[in-house]
């Protein structure tokens, strides 16, 4: 077996030099990816415009085929279903976004029937999202906040917040920083950057929305308690609302309280009927709609709004509005957050579209997605609206009602269609503390995110961590700001955990070619007079210098000692040689003068007894091994720090007389040796192993460096 | 042989059954390492106190080691010649840091006399660096602009600064950021996190100095032309402060130019000489000291400062000065500085230290260093010093001069004082120009690093990004954000290193065990029925869809096609067998009516082909390989995504009848694998494999998944 392997060993080796490092640096693919795809996103000319316009417009492709015996009545259901649930959402999300509620029904319409053309995802509902909302009324809050908009009133002498004014200003920033976002979505879904989602992990983007649910909860607070706290905005504003909503606890409205207080715990029990029901009933009760009519009908009755100052809705005026242009001058200050939206409304949207594309095996192209969106966006910004993801509740209802198609998605705008051009008005009097009602209870499924901390902390600590400091983030610094950070720490924790590796020495499982860590396995034996060094993690700069500590450590060769005494000795060796050469030509001038025979031989010998006796120390330490073999397996790259630390190593210990050599080196690991210049006339390629097992035959068949080999080294 | 190496195998699988998982929790040190460091700098009580106290003042254990005999003499030589550098220097580069030039001179001297006490490194000169004193002045210069200090000047009827007061100011500020980066670094030392310097690679480090480089140069501009434009702080200013100069340039001093002229042709003409009679003087000619000299000779003679109008150093108080506590409430108009002072001012000197440790084989104790230079700079902040470091130039006359322990710096120190003391004064008619060419004259080193980018093209270009990045920030954003963004920019590259792997099929090497990517070699076979699949990278969140695709792409399996074909099938199964049943039921109702023998026959057949028919079908597709095998060696660790990836694979390959297998996994995958909950009742750790031979031999032998096995991957 033995001789078998040695000529395995052999065609491999062969095999390795055969291959050009050119030729493989030509192969190296690092590059292309992106050129690839640029490439690719440039290709829709001549004879493929047919098939890109197919791609660009996924619509033709689908609807032409649309069987209506299979889809048509769960699409129906589905469809009038969700329209139904995207009206109080419609409407609530609005206050959020600190735009009047109808401006919510817009988003729930325009942004819809764009997607139904362009989108790939066949169960989606894409629409109003609170998160996204909760974003939007940040920016307009800093952009455009009431103190911009106080006017003296003649009749009370006071100064009143301009309402008009102010809800007009507010739409325009909501439709320019949606514009804004939208044609961000484009551009990166043009340049083919839909992998940017990967950068949203998946602790990430729950934490970020469980972070994000504390905001919407703290800016519906308002609503629940008919209070007016001052509005803050920029980093720590959640901690200053939440202490100004305490401070004005006293002045509750009791009437909008009692109307949160009912409305929550009807719908919550609703739900829960719902829930029981849900196996009996083909479609579920729409508790949101049954809700508000019922909350419409008692406030009207009632008269809460002057009679208890209960606050409601107001004001919806039928029918659409003109597309207006969004307002350029905007842009610059609402940059930041549209960049942001467009990234969180997308991760959204294609995280809970590849659930579903799973789960029913068909595909959703990623970048089609973003264009899909981003068109979107940029429609609805022309038309007023504001920036849409789409939302989990009413995905869930879409799905489970018999969605099959973008249809139920069409379906449900035109509901929305109706309700703005017919029904809209009757909601006039809804308190609004009854939509702040319906966000909390949409918001129960985002607080049970927080069970997610338990589960990482069992699964995966570092993506626990990813996922609290995510949170944490997204509250105190907002979600824009918030994003950032998360994404930025998500990437650092990359870095530690190829910053705290496990080093090990490994060792043979016996009668095999299995090389194991030796503390891991009791079989394992140690390979005599070779150690076998393995990092977990790749090696490059951030933990070079621990890869040579560990090793340091791990071998127990005190190499700076070594070498130290090492040149001591050398120092001392060129000095007594010196002291011998001046014996040497003392003793000959002695002898030439004394020109005796018995004399002569004298002086001779103790003077080759002193250069033996030096030159006999250096001789290698047995306690040394023969060989030390590093596995690089794990290592996925070496940056310049990787390949001065392999070189350092295989100096270093050259010159006390340790062979280095590496093993199991990827084709892209050995490039960066070659590029980076590991190998010379003294380093061949002949240090390279592919595996752990060749490089231990190897080192024992070759032994011991030889004399000359070793006084390279001592000469490096 | 294949019998030998299946028992192996066997004995591998059993080693790996026989661990424990939870055993392995509790070895896994990812957590450890901090908190033994912590409790390492903890430990110091007891008896140990004594070691402890020399760890901390290495000055007791090695000066009474101290060897008079081998040592005095280079020390001597090598500590006169520094202090005579320290004088120019200290002067030049307390004008970069805009303070008055004899503080520069306190800076030499306080600060060398307590790294002397606790410092490790025997052959660095710790003093005024160039790069430190410009991020020194940017600060002073933001905190204490010239505009603060304008006063109605009633003699010229004009505004004019009051340089008196405005210098007592800076000095303060500089007193301040520098007392508190040394605060920064003993704490950064206390806590052992003298790792940190880790993130400063040498790409970064020489791409930085050479960017703080162009800052000093800018600086200076001023000086050498004796114009005076604004100073600018914040992001872009060094490109404000161009402009402003190129505007001033008309009104440049003639008789400054031509100092500023004349002293950097001599000084670049005697640094050649030195250059060419480097070997044959013991010690270099100190051209800076005497340039000075000269020129404050010739300045006095000639009268510059009143005749030309050139700008000349001005009062020189002789003495030292009382200490005096920093100003705490400036402390937080400085915290950004003082940190990044801290950590470039650590990098630099540990980097040089290292260096000559290695060079001469001792050792330089990272954390000790963080805390020498933490005690230099806040004493020297209470000395009204400005922060210090370490300077190449001054290091490499020490080495050169035959320094050989921090001696020759306490002695440089003792001859700075003797300056401040009793020579200084001669000094105020020395023009600032002058200095200014000494500060250009020195920098030459740094320029010479431009010669890094085509270097680096050539090994490594990723770390040439990395370079020309720092290079970038560092120029635009001003050495303190600069830093931050570069240290930033190096991590993300880590990141991108990891985003765009190589992917590759495995194919054996013919007769071996020995299995390499198939485009990279030409002997290479695949595995008949096979595939082998590897990632050149980690898996994780930022690259686990890529992930996805490429084995989709490479295997050539369209999983979502076979998956929606097989469903689609299963319902048609489904149907089918509900309308046998029925027809069953009608047959054998009719059967029961008519109750003959010729008609009972025909219906029970037809009906058992069709049944037949539609159970055949979803029989494995030949095409299809037998298993997958992937190769996990280049995985350093595993995320929750990672983890859910492996999962998916394995069930969805799974439910088309192709087995997955994972081949090389190191232990702290596996136990990442088992706490992200990969494995259960179905999927057992005898899908792990310790190489990939054992992989292909398993998979050769059981051959495809039996029926039973498809079943349950179908009800998975």
């Amino acid at each position: 077996m033995a001789e078998r392997r040695r000529m395995a060993y052999r065609v491999h080796r062969e095999i390795l030099d055969e291959e050009e490092v050119d030729e493989m640096a030509e192969k190296s693919d690092s590059k292309g990816s992106l050129t690839q795809k640029f490439k690719q996103s440039m290709r829709c000319s001549g004879p493929r415009l047919k098939s890109c316009l197919l791609d660009s417009v996924p619509l033709l492709s689908w609807l032409p085929k649309y069987s209506l015996r299979e889809n048509a009545l769960g699409d129906l259901v589905s469809g009038i279903s969700v329209g139904i649930m995207h009206l109080p959402q419609g409407m609530a999300y609005a206050l959020l976004a600190s735009v009047p509620p109808v401006f919510g029904l817009y988003s729930s319409f325009y942004p819809v029937l764009i997607y139904f053309i362009f989108g790939t995802s066949k169960h989606i509902s894409v629409g109003t999202y609170a998160v996204m909302s909760v974003m939007i009324g940040g920016a307009i809050e800093r952009v455009a906040p009431d103190s911009n908009f106080i006017v003296w009133d003649n009749e009370t002498n006071s100064s009143i917040v301009d309402i008009f004014t102010r809800d007009a200003e507010r739409v325009r920033v909501a439709a320019a920083v949606t514009f804004l976002s939208g044609l961000f979505q484009i551009l990166l879904g043009l340049v083919q950057f839909g992998f940017v989602v990967t950068y949203l992990s998946d602790p990430l983007v729950r934490g970020y929305t469980t972070g994000a649910a504390i905001h919407v909860i703290v800016s519906q607070l308002k609503y629940t308690f008919g209070i007016s706290p001052k509005r803050y905005s920029g980093p720590m504003s959640l901690i200053y609302t939440v202490i100004e909503v305490c401070y004005l606890l006293p002045t509750t409205n009791i009437g909008t309280l009692v109307v949160s207080i009912v409305t929550i715990i009807s719908l919550i029990l609703a739900k829960e009927l719902n829930a029981y029901l849900s196996k009996k009933l083909p479609v579920p009760i729409p508790v949101e709609l049954i809700g508000i009519v019922i909350a419409t009908i008692v406030s009207w009755q009632v008269n809460l709004d002057e009679k208890y100052g209960v606050d409601v809705v107001g004001t919806i005026p039928s029918g659409l509005q003109p597309p207006v242009l969004p307002d350029v001058s905007l842009f610059g200050q609402v940059i930041g957050d549209a960049f942001a939206l467009s990234v969180v409304g997308y991760g959204i949207a294609i995280s809970l579209g590849r659930i579903f594309a799973l789960k029913y095996g068909y595909n959703v192209d990623s970048n089609q997605e973003l264009i899909a969106l981003g068109l979107s966006n940029a429609f609805g910004g022309i038309f007023q609206c504001f920036a849409i993801s789409c939302s989990m509740s009413r995905t869930m209802v879409q799905e489970s009602t018999g969605g099959k198609t973008q249809v139920a998605g069409a379906l449900s705008a035109i509901v929305i269609l109706i309700i703005v051009l017919w029904i809209g008005a009757l909601f006039e009097e809804l308190p609004k503390a009854v939509l702040g009602a319906i966000i909390y209870v949409n918001l129960h499924g985002m607080m049970k995110q927080f069970m997610d901390i338990p589960a990482l902390w069992k699964s995966n600590k570092v993506d626990m961590v990813v996922w609290v400091a995510t949170f944490i983030f997204t509250v105190l610094l907002n979600p824009d700001m918030g994003l950032a950070a998360s994404i930025g720490f998500s990437m650092l924790t990359v870095i530690f955990r190829t910053q705290l590796p496990k080093y090990s020495l490994l060792g043979q499982v016996p009668d095999t070619d299995i090389y194991r860590p030796l503390e891991d396995y009791n079989q394992v034996r140690q390979v005599p007079g070779i150690l076998i060094f393995r990092s977990s993690a790749t090696l490059y700069f951030a933990n070079a210098e621990m890869y040579l500590d560990a090793l340091r450590e791990k071998s127990g060769i005190n190499i700076t000692k070594i070498l130290s005494a090492k040149k001591k000795l050398e120092a001392k060796r060129k000095k007594l040689e010196e002291e011998n050469a001046k014996k040497a030509k003392k003793a000959a001038k002695e002898a030439a003068k004394n020109n005796t025979a018995d004399t002569k031989g004298e002086p001779e010998e103790t003077e080759q007894k002193d250069i033996t006796f030096i030159e006999m120390d250096p001789e290698p330490d047995p306690s040394l091994p023969r060989a030390i073999i590093l596995d690089l397996s794990p290592v996925n790259f070496l940056d310049t720090v990787g390949v001065k630390t392999l070189r350092r190593i295989w100096t270093d210990y050259g010159e006390i007389g340790v062979k280095v050599v590496l093993a199991c080196c990827q084709t892209g690991v050995v490039d960066n040796l070659q590029a980076g210049g590991f190998f010379n006339d003294k380093v061949t390629k002949s240090c390279l192993f592919s595996s752990i097992h060749d490089a231990v035959l190897h080192c024992q068949s070759s032994g011991r460096l030889s004399q000359d080999e070793e006084n390279r080294f001592t000469h490096f």
